[in-house]
């Protein structure tokens, strides 16, 4: 059981993560820049559920996800940047750049994980994940046909989110560094792509071949 | 049965998907910058396998798959530039910088892709396809459990090659414009870590919940 801030916790994607944290026993608390909203999202999940403004829920939790569109990810990140002390920083964002969100658009510091590493300033332990779930999927809770690709330069924070992701009933997959996050982030617009094209309520991706990994649930 | 070039033929990615080729019945020359070593591989993929320097083969050819390795796309594209008239270029350059090869280090451009396009002018017909399937497990010809992405800003060239794809009893997959082509070009150092991290023989990677895809073979 750890103690979980889902900062951003009142959009789609962080809505979906709570829910599915808190059905496997964590102790969640949803941040928002409004202290309401943030009331309002974590009656709704149950009265357990801890809320505030961002930088209020990031204080003392032991990991801090962030799920905020990528226009809020910067004021986000500064804003929570002095709370987290040792916590595990997991950022989400991905760098779509609306209308055109079938194509992919990195930033030009090449992902938007190294962006956030920017922000944050090197002190913080921080790791990149949950790019590809779609938050619909998650929150129906039936489980989801992808795998979570968790990238960090910090090897034991690392493990400790592939663990994370394994509590909630996923697939995690250790993927290399920070600048690896570019593929994870790339992949978002094409599996919105598919989305259109393909008649899929949800795209996923999983990776074949993996001798040692987890198997998919 | 379409005439195939395969540029850069000799290496192992070219002559994978060679063999693979002409095993669906294609007609398929082998195009290196030594003449000689085109026509040693060609020879090893039987008697009706075409070769000749890169331009050489290109001219003439329905489709031109250009398989050499990062540091040789430019010259070798250059090359064949003026020969392949209305041909549909095949680029499959992943852009690896040895040797730091797990590690995403996308150009400036955004990808090789729009990199090849640079190389090529605005009026050859250019796809890219193939980053993410290793050579090896294409070479032993049972069967690949890798989806192959699809890209192009040519949405009717991009329709044909996801058909030869299949061709060649894979799946196949129109996966957006030529700017996507980031996705599966830092997909393949993820898939590099994964052999390392995960012991896997080859990773791959499979697109899921896509309801009018065609089916996984």
């Amino acid at each position: 059981m750890a103690k979980i801030a889902v900062v951003g916790g009142t959009g789609d994607l962080g809505s979906a993560i709570a829910r599915s944290l808190v059905k496997a026993g964590h102790q969640v608390s949803i941040g928002s820049r409004k202290a309401e909203s943030a009331a309002q999202h974590a009656a709704e999940l149950g009265g357990q559920v801890g809320h505030g403004v961002n930088a209020e829920v990031a204080a003392g939790a032991d990991f801090v996800i962030v799920t905020v569109p990528y226009a809020a990810q910067a004021g986000t990140l500064r804003d929570i940047k002095d709370a987290v002390g040792q916590a595990i920083v997991i950022d989400t964002t991905v760098p779509l750049v609306p209308p055109k969100v079938m194509r992919v658009q990195l930033p030009a510091a090449g992902c938007a994980a190294l962006e956030a590493r920017e922000h944050l300033g090197p002190d913080v332990r921080l790791v990149s994940a949950f790019h590809n779930v779609a938050a619909h999927k998650l929150a129906e809770g039936h489980g989801v046909d992808c795998d979570v690709l968790v990238f960090s330069d910090d090897v034991e924070a690392r493990t400790e989110v592939v663990s994370l992701v394994a509590s909630m009933g996923l697939r995690g997959l250790a993927a290399g560094s920070l600048a690896n996050s570019a593929a994870a982030e790339a992949l978002t617009s094409i599996l919105i792509f598919f989305n259109k094209t393909y008649k899929a309520d949800g795209a996923g991706v999983r990776f074949t071949g993996l001798t040692t990994a987890p198997p998919i649930s």
